[in-house]
This record gives structure tokens, sequence and C-alpha cells, in this order.
């Protein structure tokens, strides 16, 4: 066992991405397998925040839209998230939530492919993801409905009334992957356009939207990119499609001239169409650093420290726990996932709860899934040894069994 | 002038809202005429702001959606907020920005309202409000179209097909105040639902939209509520309406069971199927604290002191520059406008850069309206008076005419 310790130790010592560790402050005696779900903040992440709201807020007060590049924050963000997945400058912007950003894009998409009705999606997408299509199908009968196949009926169902797939890139529960490459390409095949969610993907896996001649996408601010419980999402529309595009969502922020307070809505003629109201500034500042951060990181070793952090995991915990009814629920190969690992178990649950207990966060995902992420930017393989030890002792023992363990939470 | 003066320093002396000035740190030098455009913070929303970044984020982590009661944000400022208009717990809550839950509520409205296909609102609304539903109406054409008739059409303008009558309560420019009892008796008598903006109302002026049997309501938090710069918004859904309407951004966050990961949509029974995407905790934080602050002053007096402020200021100025080219933009009667004045002049945009330049914040409304909001929590009666004092230097002296204040700035 000391062996195996000493070879984490050793990984570290010669772990490229180790001195990011410092640019955060985790609580003593945790070991954080859940960035997947909610990252910790940067300090950077809370001396912005503290200077935004104390300075700039306080002091500057309304002439910050201008004196502090405020109203330029959705556009200087979302280009420097553009650097993070393959788009150029101009294509990303950050606004609203996920969900509200997969409406607009979703009936952008529809209004770039009129005549094709079809919203094409995989069943077990995340959820947010299939409601939201749900409901702009409701909303819109006979112009939009939503089909969602198994994954692996899903290239078959692209037909020629599909205006666009949307499909997560990593799956938020078995972080399987898909091929962005492929998909976009047999999607462009039947003339439909791609719609990726980038959440699990952004800051952990190296994305290139630009060389896969991807159409739209969005993602989530709160995960891999540090950005803050809730933080504002972003969305990418490919420069060709961004004449054309039309947002549901017209709101003042997305008008050609805001301040000209004219009564017809005119969009704004680049990404800033996609902006809707006043950007949340606070928000946006917790953000900027995470991302300024996660800029500072090579997306080649960030990918691949994480994927060995998550092997090193996997293959001290599978073959000590199958025995007790553990299985691996994402795929084998660190090619064929994300950065996080979900693990099936009938008492999942209660080991997250137990591991909890002892200061390995992970999180439980409905019905039988453990998952732990493994965030390349604060974790090191010392951190992910112990936490691999944890697991195997709460599972032998028979720890989780606890009764304290069985309570459940509002949120999972 | 030492008379008028020694009258305003003697009105503060009797302010019974004089001591909320202290919570509030603005800048030295500053008469901040533009609370109704964003308000200053509250130092306690500075502190929040940081024990909740620091502490429920940076230490609590992820856990921090359950232990300190995140998940619960939205609701339970809901709850706060409605306090402040005559909304029952569990009418209220906080989401999105003020334009998309627009966008929510009115297409909430034509499914609460079938067959109805009109909305109707008045020329020169705020502009965010007019864009939305032009954008509603392009995206489900034949079920909505907006009507937009000049504020005098528009009770005559309420007929059978009229789904929802959207009206702005206090006007963003004029300050003009609607008859909320009266107009929305009037849709009621139509069979029309009324949606309320109440972004320049809520921490202004009185409102109970109880009393009145108001259907729909939204608001923004970043006013009079101080909850800082892009603040989440709210929304109200009526009790007796909130098993029929459907919202049609259904994100994760209004499903009935989020953590339960279904692939079909069920709203939640309750205003928790206004939720679309995960709250954005920062934000919320610094708005609860806006919202607590407010919620210690006593509502009539709010109104009373704010209308005492402006009439105050307008009695100080107009008189003196009428003969100047200066007119007053808003209602002559109080009761007939909210908390803020406009004025209209040809150089509107010079004045405000020259008057700010003195250290009097107000703002320029487009094409020609000088705007200076009275916000009661932090204004004296003292600073009334300077300011009118500067107002009248400012347009006497001909200094607006000076190069520097004719540059236009990206936010006006």
């Amino acid at each position: 066992m000391s062996s195996l310790r000493d070879a984490a130790i050793a990984r570290d010592v010669a772990d490229p991405l180790a001195r990011f560790r410092a640019a955060f402050s985790l609580p003593a005696g945790v070991i954080y397998l859940n960035g997947n779900s909610l990252g910790p903040p940067p300090g950077t992440a809370l001396a912005s925040l503290a200077a935004v709201a104390t300075e700039e807020w306080g002091q500057g007060l309304i002439g910050s839209w201008n004196s502090a590049g405020w109203i330029e924050a959705p556009t200087r963000i979302g280009d420097k998230i553009a650097r993070l997945i393959g788009a150029k400058a101009g294509e990303v912007v950050v606004a609203d939530s996920t969900s509200v950003n997969l409406f607009k894009l979703a009936a952008g998409a529809l209004s770039l492919r009129p005549g094709r009705r079809t919203i094409l999606s995989e069943v077990g997408n995340f959820p947010t993801d299939l409601y939201v299509l749900q409901g702009l199908s409701a909303l819109t009968p006979g112009q939009a409905r939503l089909k969602a196949v198994a994954p692996e009926a899903l290239i078959e169902a692209i037909d020629a009334d599909v205006a666009v797939v949307v499909l997560t890139q990593v799956h938020y529960k078995s972080s399987r992957r898909w091929d962005m490459a492929a998909v976009t390409a047999a999607a462009h095949a039947k003339g439909a356009l791609i719609l990726w969610d980038l959440s699990h993907s952004t800051g952990a896996v190296a994305v290139d939207l630009g060389a896969c001649r991807a159409d739209l996408a969005i993602g989530c601010g709160y995960k891999y990119l540090n950005g803050g419980p809730g933080a504002p999402a972003y969305l990418f529309v490919a420069q060709r499609h961004q004449q054309a595009i039309r947002s549901p969502l017209t709101g003042w922020m997305g008008h050609a001239e805001p301040f000209a307070f004219d009564d017809d809505y005119r969009p704004a003629p680049d990404i800033r169409a996609q902006v809707t109201g006043t950007p949340p500034i606070l928000g946006l500042a917790a953000l900027e650093a995470g991302v300024d951060l996660q800029l500072e990181a090579d997306p080649a070793q960030v990918e691949a420290k994480g994927a060995a952090l998550a092997e090193a995991f996997r293959a001290a915990v599978s073959p000590r726990l199958e025995a007790r009814g553990l299985d691996l629920a994402s795929p084998a190969a660190a090619a064929d996932r994300g950065l996080h690992l979900a693990f099936r178990h009938p008492a999942a649950y209660a080991i997250v709860r137990a591991m909890a207990a002892r200061g390995v966060i992970g999180d439980f995902r409905a019905p039988d899934a453990a998952r732990f992420g493994f965030s390349p930017l604060f974790l090191s393989y010392l951190d992910i040894h112990n936490a691999a030890e944890h697991f195997v002792e709460v599972v032998e023992s028979g720890e989780f069994n606890r009764p304290e363990h069985q309570v459940r939470a509002a949120v999972t």
C-alpha cells in the first residue's frame, strides 16, 4: 500500500499542473471530488468579487457600466471562453443559465432550418436539456417536436426532418463522451445542425468546435470553470450563422442599440443578439476569475491529468469492490469518457454520504450512481490515492449502512 | 437661499427614515439620484456577499446547497419580496432576468386564456418589455400577437381577444403611474389577465397586488431594492393561477423533483415551476440583503418621503429653468407618478454629464430626457436642495456646453 502511496507522491512531484493547487484554498481535511458539479473558488475569484462589489458597485455606482467595463463583460468573458473551446473571438457570449441558453439556441436552430421540425436528442440526456426541448415543443406545436432516442440509435435517427441534434458531449452521469467530430459530420451529412452542451467538457477535455465545424453550443460556468454557484452560462454561435439565427428571447441587451430605447426590436448584428437581460455583474466577476485561471493551463495537460487521476481512482477501487456489488458505470477507456466516473451500487447514496463524513466529497445521481469528478487544477495524485482508500474502507467495512448515512437531503 | 437650505435640514431632522442612510456607504462628494437605475450597495450586501463566497462557497462547497439554504433562496427571497408588493408567501419567486421572466409569464398568460391571442401593451413601454413580447409573437405566430397602443387608448383596446395586458406600473422615463386597481379591474371586466412590470415600483411606491386581484407581475432587483448590478429578477403568479399556468422555459429547477433526474418534465405544483436554471447564488446573496433592508422600512413612509424629495426637487428647479427650455416630462401631481422625475431639454445628455462632473448623478434617456431618482432610503432633503442648486447652475451658466460633456458613453 505504501508503495502505491509513494508512487502517487512521485507523480505529484512530476505534475506540470501542480502549481495550480495553491490558487484554491480548499477546507482542511477535504478531498473534493465534486468540482464537476460545483467548482471551488479560486482565490482570485474571491478577491475580484470583493473589488467589484465594494469599489465598482459601491464607489463607481452606475458609472461602472462604462468605466469598469461591465457592459462588455458578456462578450469579453465570452471571448476568453472561446479560447477554451476552439471558437473564435465573437462567437461566444456569457448570458442567462444553461437552460435558457438551450432554449434560445434550439429555437434559433429551427429558425436556421425552416421546414424541418425535429429536435433530436438522446434519452437520459441531462434532464434540463430534455425538459427545455419539451417546453419549446409544447410552446410551438407543429413547428418543433423533440425526438429522444437511445444513444446507439442516434446517428441512424438523423433524417431529413431533423433541424438540430442536441447532445451533451460528456454525459452528466456516465461520463460517456460523444465523438464530437464524427457526430457533427453525421448531422451535417443529413443537413441538420449540431448543438453541443459542453457543461461537462469545458475546462476538462479538449474541445475544438471550430475544427469540427460545430454550429451551436452551450455550457455551464460553475463546474470545471469554477465560476461560482449558479454562475452565468455561455453559448456559442458559429460566425457563419450569426446573421440568420433568430433568438426567441429578444431582451433589450440583444438590441442593436439598447440605449436608443426604440419601440421595435432590431437584433445586434453579432453574438450580442443572444444576450437577453441586464448582465449579472457579480456572477460574471467570479466567473471571469475562474476562466482566467483556466486559461493559464495547457488544455492537453488538463485533459491528460484528469484522465490519469480518474484512471488511478478506478484502478485502485474497481478490482477490490467489484465483488461487493460495485460496477463501473462509465466507459472503461479514458478516451471514451470525460473527467468524472460513476459507479453503480444499490447503496450508492449512503456510500456517498459515508465518504463525505470522512471528508471525501462526491455526489449521488439517482437512482444508483456514486459520481466522482477529477478536477485537474486542484487535485493531486495523493488525494486520489487517499480517496480511493476511503472508498474501499467505507464499502468493505459496511460503514455506509449506519443510519445517519441514509438520511436524504434536498439536494443530492 | 439659506432659508431653503435650513428648511431642508429641518426636514431631515424630522425624517423617520433618516437612520437608513447609515446603511449605505456612498462615495464622498456624490449625490446619487440614480438609485432608480442601479441602487447602491447596503453595507450588509457587501458583508453577505463576502461571507457567501468565502465561507459558503469556499468552505461549504457543494454541501451549501443544503446546509446554507441555497436551494431555497429563490422562494425564500421571493417570500420576502411578496411582503413588499402585497402578495402572499408562495406567490413570488426570484429567477432569471426581468426580460426572461416576462417571456415566461406572457406565454403563461396565453396558456391561461386559450383562444385569445392578443397581448396588449402601450407604445413607449420600457423597450425590453416590447421586445420580449415581439419575440414571443414571432416565435408563436397565430398564437400570440403584440398590440401596442397609446396609453390613452389602452383601456378602450381591451377586447375579447386580449389574453393579457402588460404594463409597467411606473413608466421608466416619464414616471407616469398607472392606477393599478382600475386597470386591473378593466382587464378583468373583459376577461383578460393583467401582468404588471413593477421594476420602477417595488421599494418605491406602495404596491398591493392582492388587493387589486392582479394576476401576474415581474420586477427588477437592482433598482430600489438595491440588489446589485444585473441582480436576479422576480416574478409573481397569483395562487389561483399556479395550477393551470404553463411556463415555456421548463428548466430542471422548475421540475417537481429536480433530483429525480427523470426524462420527462413534470412542473412543480407551485411557484417553483417558474424557476428555470440553477439559482445564481452570488447575485441572490446581494439581493437578499437589499430586500431585508427594504423590509425594515415602512412602505407608506418610503413612498411619502420619495414623493416629497421629488416634489422638493421639482419645485426648486422647474420655475427657474422653464425659461431656459427645461420642461417637466413627468406628471405634475405626485400621486400620478413614481419616485423619479424626467425633464425634457434639447441638451439633456450634456446637462446630465455636466451635473455628474459636479457629483450629482442622474441619467439620460433618449432622445431628450434627463432623469433623476429619489431613493428614500439614502437621500436627504439637504441632498435634494444641493442637487437642485447644481442643476440650476449648470443650466443657467451654460456649463453643459463644454465639449467634454458632449462625449457619448456606451451606456447612457
